[in-house]
């Protein structure tokens, strides 16, 4: 009778996080490496998921087995039924599922596990979730990909791994989007970096402008290495 | 026997929305206009509050009455135990209150209570309430100030309205912010604005940059006259 007194948000969230190591184990044993695109709304996701397609062409270009080794498939998560990002990426010929949360704030493991079912995944290396575009929540729910990535915009201002410490917890790798902007906006980058070692010591960073291009062979670079590195491991 | 039967959600924003209305009330019996300000993180909410508090001073410069006439308290939300906002209301000589929301997404009414009676009302003519950097979760609580302002941001991109439109469709003013930006940034103004048209036609819309200033002098002049309004009203 003691497991009737333990709170319903516990139960939810250990129903999450088996969905989350479901999803996890799904996506490895198909060889699929999978990010968590977090982000405040407008910070650049979308951006960046149609420049990394846009460089990896680029790449493929010049290493003929390349094209066949990264095929990308995207999740969207967004709070209305629009289409719009979605649409961009199916634009430029790749696999895109739209999940409508219906004004939640964050996507969870069972949506992301939906949208998987939605995904050509034996045809796949590598799937983006984009999550929706959110400082809070998203950082309370696993989804249950191999790593969470989060980008910060240089417009946002110097002062939010301070004001919104928890989703910068559990990142594995940080993009600096937008730093084309850098010389119109007050931008102290030192106090930014000091506020995210305080958070999480020696976090991956890439300073990138998605408009220019700028720093995103780096971050295309490491993101097929990690795809590399799981088809390379037999567990 | 039959209110048993009412879904405890519905039980939550009904107290959620019975303090708002008693909100209203105090802050109405005590001739304190408020306003709700919301926006994405680093879409400039703090800037904007300082800004309006610099050029209520020039007015007041002009006109021997006004200083008395306009003293701002500010209610800043924020996920984290950070002062970073309170302090910078504070180092700009208006009272200001910090709510820790303990990683919650946005304020609620019983939260604004809290900190209003932290508040000097009774020497106050306006509280300007921070919500915590969202465009999702701050949609769906009233907090019982008489206007729901948001403000956009021109690096966030143009597509917003249509991505988030239940934050819009609430609103009585719309202050678009950073459009010092605009020579740097792609973004499409009438797309933007038919986005905004459709959910809330008609809305009030201030094109401003806290940054040069620009556009201020008509929102801070909007907002004078609310309050006026609210003390000439004698109900």
């Amino acid at each position: 009778m003691s497991s009737m007194r333990v709170p319903i948000i516990e139960k939810i969230l250990d129903a999450n996080d088996q969905v989350a190591a479901m999803n996890q184990q799904l996506l490895t044993s198909k060889k699929v490496y999978s990010i968590n695109l977090m982000a405040s709304p407008g910070a650049g996701k979308t951006s960046l998921i149609l420049e990394t397609i846009r460089v990896l062409r680029e790449f493929s270009s010049k290493d003929a087995c390349f094209l066949s080794l990264l095929r990308i498939g995207v999740i969207e998560g967004d709070t209305a039924p629009v289409t719009i990002d979605a649409d961009k990426v199916l634009a430029v010929g790749m696999p895109a599922v739209q999940i409508n949360t219906g004004g939640n704030c964050h996507l969870d493991a069972i949506m992301v596990r939906q949208g998987m079912e939605k995904l050509p995944l034996d045809q796949l290396d590598l799937v983006i979730v984009e999550n929706v575009g959110n400082l809070v929540c998203p950082a309370a729910f696993k989804l249950g990909t191999h790593a969470n990535v989060l980008i910060a915009s240089i417009p946002e201002g110097d002062d939010k791994p301070y004001k919104y410490p928890n989703i910068y917890r559990n990142l594995d790798v940080l993009i600096v989007n937008k730093i084309d902007l850098l010389p119109y906006i007050p931008f102290d980058m030192d106090y930014f970096r000091q506020g995210v070692e305080i958070l999480n010591p020696g976090l991956l960073t890439f300073p990138v402008s998605a408009k220019t291009g700028e720093g995103i062979h780096a971050w295309v670079s490491w993101l097929t290495q990690r795809v590399r590195d799981l088809k390379k491991n037999d567990r």
